[in-house]
């Protein structure tokens, strides 16, 4: 596939505006051709209109299609190849492993959607038959359900240019949810975010839907506002770091018609390791602990940024294999010079930092070399700069002098992804209110293992309080992420020919409906009987 | 019960503040003792701390108790008597037939909550189980439910006293899902607000909760935003004005740390006559509209301010009918001079407005006469005011000359809580597509109906977009509202003893949980089996 570097709106090409994008090879430091196109306001414009055209289009049959577009938008990704992986691993500097790896994930989970729309219960039916015979007044026949919310503008994140970007989980639930969705392409990888792209244009032509249904347009942050401010839009989703997430927001919140913004920002996604786990398995907790540091050269957003424990000789022994272990980790290519410079920056910061110790060794070289710091905890609850996330393969542990020490670290965290303890079963007993202090604190809490490696099932939780992400209701992975983009209307009075078909009483859907207060497939007239 | 006046803060009366809040009643124009304390803003620190207070001492278990409280704060309403609705009445000049259902609506939406919270399955248990074997990865046991999200600050009402005010749906809701509240009581009925605090104060302590599990202050605009602006307060819930819901909307998003508003501030609620309809039962329209309009004089969220028709001999009969009726409704007293003397304002500005007709004849005397005007599609397309809500007994007939008039009116409305069509089976295949405008555009769609009486029940939905509400994805009515003040938790590799009740294996309270992806009240062991 020859990339043409233009703005995809809908089912044409478009080159308004500047060729000033270009992406470059964090490994080699080429640049690497062709030029991208910012997207110019007439395209933007374009784009948005487009959508909320395909929107109005939009029947109560589509679900077929939607499935049908995301199971199509799977297969058109595999088509790509080799090239995929290749142009992925030159923008990203990501092993070709892992990208093949991602891939399999981002395509797993265009199918799952696929499946949660073929299935039909995501609606969250609610059925009320009316009760003309109730006293003193009758109820009417009430019917409720989740229907799209509109036009989606989503924003991929740059540490996976597959699962969380052009057609990654947010773009994925988006259009599961029957949206129309407009993508602003990662500048660090926007070949890649063209490959995809016109994957996904290839789905939208194969399966029927509307021009409008799918755009992606290049730019900077004056791209991304604008289209966040744009009247049509409805909803967007975005990963990234808290900045970026909290301007969208902001420029979101402040428009004549606010409008929902699902932002990940990432955490430092604490883990807390109690004396007597220390005790029985330290070894072990250093070596998951250095690799889930350095997987994907510590740029995830649930990378384990700070690690608790309470002083003695066995904790001590536990920081210097870990230190060890992640001086044995090759020094990493990061996804872009920019993220490599911050790095380097933060690890030189924290090493000035007064109580601050490196417990790794310096090393000269290119690339980024994993680096574990310690503090004691009174430094660590006092410089707020210590708790911020340093995106990277760095850690830093919280050293304590007591349990009621490690109680403050945890009462004194923001929001965060995840929070990991390390325990025996006496350790929960004698711990027990520090878990309901971090259930407080995250979205999902983790018990013996590590936060990197986020499922994508019904179950995953992938959010969080603030600075976690803004909508602490929502998860970004997992089925649960489609009704992000979803709203529920309420037919009132109707018969049953003009209703939506998961609302009719014969259940032609077959899916899973409150009726009358309990779940049931059943139809209106069994669940009666 | 002798009303006191003060701030009541967890257990406590506090008056820190000046006395500066009485109730008038509106009928009379008296002004009803005691004064009111308005907060100060150690009394509004001190709500808030004790509420986060209370929040940290939450148990798994809870649940037992916050039912009773639901259960009880109705008992505690029902045992205040005669007073409560005698002094409702002064306070807003609702009839006591009117308040006495209204009390009616509020403790059975109270022992529904409490119902919902003993049955569980609002928690939206989701059961991941481990798969050990999986390759290339094995799957970790995930387990994910809804949780309290923290203390809640809500703002009651003045159209509705109970139903919407200090023990209204926001305070149940919020409640329900094991959250604090602090209740920020309208100045407009503050004797009602203290009595059925003190109703509350008395459940909280019936049950056993924290003492800071309820806190009611009294105040105006700055106690409000001192409230939704306080680093302790998680969400918050309002029904109310368009401002007055934006500028809360506008201090939670401008916080450190953004928090979700659920704003209800009403809309026109636009009623649709399709032609056949208007000739077979044009006089039941006339009725039913000229009933739902004046229905509390006209002060309901839901009060159809905007009818549209297209013009014909039958219309204009219509019209003429329902002016008539119209006038046969004595004046009323509305909740308050200010409301009052805006009604009055706004009636006399539409009679200015050319191309506007006042289809009731004028009428001088005190309190509030309900009106109906009439005026040519192209005039309300062209003039934004004429779709904004006029709060009271009013009603604007848009006149369009042909089918693709009415479709214009449609898709030019911004968000409502609800549209109403009037049709026959023919109107309605010929208007399929107005029913797919007004989906996009409302919360609840009414076929044959009007839009006043809001059922409280499972499939309710009172919300819609914005401006109808802040958040489009939430109902302010109906057992849905609870999920607002909840939001998700996942916990991962947990023992299930570790576990809460709702997610442990054997499914002791019983309730409906997705595990592996399929509704079921099963245990996970049969479940697999």
């Amino acid at each position: 596939m020859e990339l043409h570097g233009k703005n995809i709106i809908g089912g044409s090409e478009s080159a308004e505006g500047r060729p000033v994008i270009a992406a470059v090879n964090p490994a080699s430091g080429e640049t690497l051709a062709p030029d991208f196109y910012e997207a110019a306001p007439s395209e933007i414009d374009r784009a948005m209109t487009l959508a909320a055209h395909a929107f109005s289009q939009r029947r109560k049959s589509d679900w077929e299609r939607t499935s049908a577009l995301l199971d199509r938008i799977a297969d058109e990704i595999m088509a790509l190849g080799d090239s995929l992986i290749s142009r992925a691993a030159a923008e990203t500097g990501l092993p070709e492993g892992r990208l093949s790896g991602e891939r399999l994930r981002t395509v797993g989970q265009l199918r799952m959607f696929a499946g949660v729309v073929r299935e039909g219960s995501w609606v969250e039916a609610r059925i009320d038959p009316a009760l003309p015979d109730r006293k003193p007044a009758p109820r009417p026949d009430l019917r409720r359900m989740l229907i799209p919310i509109g036009p989606v503008v989503v924003f991929g994140a740059s540490n996976f240019p597959l699962a969380f970007s052009v057609a990654g989980g947010d773009a994925a639930s988006a259009f599961a949810a029957g949206n129309p969705v407009v993508v602003k392409a990662h500048p660090a990888h926007p070949g890649v975010s063209e490959m995809v792209a016109r994957a996904i244009r290839a789905a939208v032509s194969a399966t029927g839907l509307p021009d409008g249904t799918f755009s992606m347009l290049h730019g900077g942050p004056d791209v991304s506002l604008a289209l966040v401010r744009h009247p049509l839009a409805e909803a967007v989703g975005f990963t990234g770091s808290l900045n970026a997430g909290r301007a969208l927001f902001n420029a979101a919140a402040a428009r004549d018609r606010p409008i929902p913004v699902f932002a990940e920002m990432g955490s430092v996604n604490p883990v807390f390791i109690l004396p007597g786990a220390l005790k029985a398995r330290g070894e072990a907790i250093a070596k998951g602990l250095a690799d889930s540091v350095t997987l994907g050269v510590g740029q995830f957003c649930t990378n384990p940024g700070v690690v608790v424990g309470i002083d003695n000789s066995v904790l001590q022994e536990v920081i210097r294999m870990a230190a060890e272990q992640l001086q044995k980790v090759p020094a990493g290519v990061m996804l872009h010079q920019r993220i490599c410079d911050a790095f380097a920056a933060g690890v030189d910061r924290l090493r000035t930092i007064e109580g601050v110790t490196i417990e790794t060794t310096e090393n000269a070289g290119p690339g980024a070399r994993a680096a574990l710091f310690s503090t004691p905890s009174a430094n660590f609850l006092s410089d707020p700069s210590l708790s911020q996330e340093l995106f990277g393969p760095s850690s830093l542990v919280v050293v304590c002098d007591s349990p009621a020490a490690m109680m403050a670290v945890a009462r004194g965290l923001e929001g965060q992804l995840t929070a990991t303890i390390h325990a025996t079963p006496e350790d929960l007993e004698q711990f027990a209110p520090l878990i309901e202090i971090l259930t407080a604190r995250v979205g999902r809490l983790i018990l013996n293992g590590f936060p990197t490696g986020v499922e994508v099932s019904p179950a995953m939780n992938h959010g969080g309080p603030y600075p976690a992400s803004t909508d602490i209701r929502s998860t970004s992975v997992g089925t649960a992420a489609i009704s992000r983009f979803a709203r529920p209307i309420c037919y009132q009075g109707f018969p049953d020919a003009m209703l939506p078909p998961e609302l009719q009483d014969a259940n032609p859907r077959g899916i899973w409906r409150l009726v009358d207060g309990e779940w049931t497939k059943a139809s209106v007239a069994e669940n009666r009987a």
